[in-house]
């Protein structure tokens, strides 16, 4: 099969999973893998990624958000460009492959033309982006949203755990808040923008594939749910006049499970729930969860989630108990362009896999970039049955390397979309 | 109807609601009712309650583990004794009948008999018991045990969240650990034991009933369950890949409700349900709730709780999910002797009103009595719903009033057991 290389043929893999562990040490953590915007750990890593780049051939530095962007130039300075490129701040105890291989890679991919002096009809340019996660100041994408120029000023104010302005962290870390903005890139001069990530999910080990082509980055509501009952004596309130809160919420979760079931790409999570101050003895009266919902297409998620609100209420109406829902965050899907889906699919053809189109339920840096250009995705087997955001995720070098074998493709053969 | 008189008419209800204010005033909470085992406050309230039984021709006195003991003699001294009472100890930020009804009613039966010279073949022993709830030690019944001589010594090393032993608490209130088996009664001067008691349920306010005759104490088991599946990305892993903890432990909630519907008497409840440190985007990995399960009949809670506890392994089994479920606590039932519920009865039905016969599903002190000798009880309604264990506990003074009436002719026309 195509995918499964000799060690000895393998061009990019042993690369890129060197770097990754390279990249992997640098953390605040002591034995675990955590690494947020704008630390000194977040200096060293872009340091080193400045570094590959540079020996790739490319003009590399930071951007006025802390990005590591690098440039390869085409037949010609000053041509347009293909963005490629993923973050390298981390989740708290994360994994060694979630963004960084999606930085790693396309440096192998540019230091492979370069080493041949490849120059390309338009330029490449690799981001490093510097905060997808949004750990430190609980906002996300800020490294893509700056490069895409929809950057909120106003979050600048927003302070870390200790206190400190997402403004002043950047002026110690050598930047100038003000200028944040210098960092959004003219769409004019984007041809358009791929990323090579790791799934973070079961889907393609479970069908025994080793990438595949995205078709969409989910959208997403969250809500908070409080249901209040009525908390009484566990042994003196016969079951028949109870207004049990957890009982009801129970039934709320499984409504939620069954209803997200059987649709592709529709998921539903509850993954907060808690009677507060429950005691063994006491029926509670009161519960609370979250929701967090999710789906490549827009009208599957709004349909389910106004069945689950409706369902809600009606099981709150049927147990004599009162529910609060809190909408806490709504995102709508980010459709990838077909016709990058299409060139992505051709390149993954080239190495004899029949391409698998899949959502991608997790976030990624192209939701925040498809505002500027239009977006594509390749994904990667996620081993250890789809861990991730945890130091248990795993990639296998030959899916490295394949990966990087068909993102070669992709960068090389990019086509800006035709006119149409 | 019989149970409601004009306020004039009321000739114990006021004095009961009187001393239950004056009681529920004694605490260690500003603001709220708390009255722990061995604390100043308990000596207060047993001083008072001291005071209250030889003002009603009682000799008394404190018992060696703190209990408050009043005897009105019967014809001559020495006469074996029914033996009444209820404990005086509250839960946190308590109600103000629980328990102390069963104290200062008999007590104003007794000034009854006491002012008309009224002597009985035999004598009537009050007890305040000193602990029944088990808040300080975390162990219950205390007071009770030590009268019916089943009083555990090694509990006396137990200490209280201040790292205080039982025995270093005796000594402190004035008494000798070493002599607390002295507060046991023996068998052959005990005739039996009846007590009065808030039912702390809704049953008898919602069948418009003043009391009733319980027909049992429920026994109970507690477990602990831990459900373990396999923490995820809330996005990215599709709802059929899922071994989710949360929806596992739903389902379970579930049928522990429905398996306790439709059985007099049988109650199940989970009163804690967590997710421990569940996230909004994580697919739980565990979940642990609790179970309380009672009945007043032994073999229907024994096969409700086989019933549970095979439906949870199977559900885990279907779930893929491991489950760990730990028994922290068993009870046998304390069956009411049909003897003394018949006698109760005959009182009630004195007043015109149909007894109606229902389990406790509370433990009361006579759990413990019943090791040494028959024992009956005679619930008063509960107002507002049936809330107990709550400052919004309600009685009203008609009813306490009743209660007395009934309780007074409990005590009056107590026969001893015919030998059969």
């Amino acid at each position: 099969m195509a995918q499964v290389n000799q060690p000895g043929s393998l061009r990019f893999g042993p690369e890129i999973m060197a770097r990754l562990e390279q990249l992997a040490s640098i953390s605040h953590d002591h034995g675990a893998l955590s690494r947020h915007f704008l630390t000194p750990e977040h200096k060293a890593a872009g340091e080193l990624i400045k570094n590959w780049m540079e020996e790739a051939g490319m003009k590399a530095g930071f951007d006025a958000i802390g990005n590591v962007v690098g440039r390869y130039d085409g037949v010609r300075p000053g041509l347009p460009a293909v963005l490629t490129g993923s973050h390298f701040d981390t989740v708290r105890n994360a994994g060694k492959y979630d963004g960084m291989l999606g930085v790693v890679t396309p440096i192998s991919c540019v230091k492979a033309l370069h080493e041949v002096g490849g120059r390309l009809p338009f330029a490449i340019e690799v981001i490093g982006f510097a905060d997808e996660e949004g750990v430190r100041f609980n906002a996300t994408l800020l490294g893509s949203r700056a490069v895409a120029g929809t950057f909120d000023p106003t979050l600048l104010d927003k302070t870390d755990a200790e206190g400190i302005t997402m403004a002043e962290a950047l002026r110690r870390f050598g930047l100038d808040p003000a200028r944040v903005r210098e960092a959004a890139h003219k769409p004019e001069n984007v041809l358009g923008y791929v990323e090579i990530h790791i799934e973070q999910g079961p889907v393609l080990l479970n069908k025994g594939l080793p990438v595949g082509v995205v078709t969409s980055i989910a959208g997403a509501n969250r809500f908070v749910v409080r249901v209040e009952g009525l908390a009484g004596h566990a042994g003196t309130v016969p079951m028949d006049h109870r207004q049990d809160a957890a009982t009801a919420a129970a039934e709320m979760l499984l409504f939620i499970e069954k209803r997200c079931q059987g649709t592709e790409s529709l998921v539903g999570t509850v993954g907060v729930l808690n009677v507060p101050n429950g005691a063994t003895n006491v029926i509670p009266g009161v519960a609370e969860f979250t929701i967090d919902m999710r789906a490549g297409d827009d009208a599957i998620r709004k349909g389910a989630v106004a069945d689950v609100l409706w369902e809600i209420e009606a099981i709150a109406a049927r147990r004599k108990v009162e529910v609060v829902v809190t909408p806490q965050h709504e995102a709508h899907a980010s459709p990838c362009a077909p016709w990058i889906m299409e060139h992505i699919a051709d390149q993954i053809r080239a190495e004899g896999i029949e391409p698998r189109y899949l959502a991608s339920g997790a976030g990624h840096d192209g939701m925040a970039i498809s505002d500027m250009t239009d977006i594509g995705m390749l994904f990667v087997r996620c081993g250890n049955g789809g861990i991730s955001h945890h130091p248990a995720e795993t990639m296998t070098v030959e899916d490295a390397d394949l990966g990087a074998r068909i993102f070669l493709n992709v960068l090389r053969n990019f086509k800006a979309k035709s006119a149409s």
